[in-house]
């Protein structure tokens, strides 16, 4: 295994349980009171397509306009709530300890914008020399495998040797159908069997327990 | 199976995630940082517990007056972040359906005072005529198993009898301390493996499923 593609929000950004929170407020203002659940379950696939299935799966179809306004009052309560960005326990010292080793690794979000700038800032991440690739560099968002795909190419490695973090099953299956390898880490609210049944072969409770095994992944020898 | 103890947040009241995100800015105002996932899945013990054991595992002890400060400032938080409080997805068709089938019912909750009066309210519960048992009624919250043994006694059934419904594991874990069986619910946000794993016998996507079930479960002759 050769490089390292993270999530961000829930893998390395501690951002799930406030952009939930923002969701629910969202979809309240117009009325589509959806089980906070529901949508904590669908986070990490595209925005346009976690509201259009949370809030078909609740009995309320939105059509594309509607997905879109949502999308937007989503971030602007998102940004409200969130004044803070924290990094989940050890995200900065797996990113230094990357770095530090010369590991090629990349950063892949369903995020947009100015939520991504906060948490790269947040994770100590200069984005003018990191590999970063967010919702809008591809046609389309997880499950589908285009955002992994993309960062394999930017970091000129061939699939089989891209090794995928994430803390949601969307990231377990697109990394599966990208033929990406994947380990789950617990910092975005899913349950070990949930990430274990979707297809991680390995799960750890934070970034820092992934920093402490990059050996053992054989991303990284021992120093 | 003739009474049916069901838990409060997460399972009737959909105030999981607001809880979290209220927890985890009580937590860092004090210049705790606390991974989100951590309050998650501690949450549904009482706040003296949470707030102690979330500390203590991110490796800042606290001692019971911080902890007490701590839960109150919790409050105050959730209060301004849960504005309106939504039952959970067939919560009060749940209830209607225990009262039409007179079937001996209780609400018993690790919680306190105004968010619960508040909860209540939006369940359509008059608290003058329902049983409810919360976290200052007896000496020791949940994960043991005072709350649900409060709740048998003032339905005036053995504990064999009563059946409890929880989203959290600490609902599962304390029912069988007490001596029932229990379901689970997913309203708050706990995968179904970490609940069947606990002991819940069954797993119910909302309220609305288990009260499609009452017949099933033996608390209720289909009409």
């Amino acid at each position: 295994m050769r490089g390292l593609i993270m999530d961000l929000d829930g893998t390395l950004v501690d951002s799930v349980y406030a952009h939930v929170v923002a969701w629910q407020q969202a979809f309240a203002e117009v009325g589509l009171p959806i089980d906070g659940f529901r949508i904590h379950r669908r986070f990490g696939m595209s925005g346009e397509l976690l509201a259009r299935t949370a809030a078909a799966e609740a009995g309320h179809p939105i059509d594309l306009e509607e997905g879109e306004r949502l999308q937007r009052r989503h971030g602007e309560l998102y940004r409200e709530l969130a004044t803070v960005r924290r990094p989940l326990t050890g995200a900065v010292e797996l990113l230094r300890r990357l770095r530090d080793g010369s590991v090629p690794h990349a950063i892949a979000t369903s995020g947009r914008g100015p939520e991504i700038a906060a948490s790269l800032e947040a994770l100590g991440v200069d984005r003018t020399r990191a590999v970063v690739v967010e919702r809008g560099d591809v046609r389309r968002a997880k499950p589908e495998p285009d955002i992994f795909e993309a960062c394999a190419a930017k970091l000129a490695l061939p699939a089989s040797e891209c090794l995928v973090a994430g803390d949601a099953i969307w990231d377990v299956v697109a990394a599966r159908r990208a033929g990406m390898l994947c380990v789950g880490v617990l910092g975005g609210g899913y349950g070990e069997d949930e990430l274990v049944r979707a297809g991680a072969f390995r799960v750890y409770e934070t970034p820092g327990d992934l920093a402490a095994e990059l050996d053992v992944l054989g991303l990284l020898s021992r120093p």
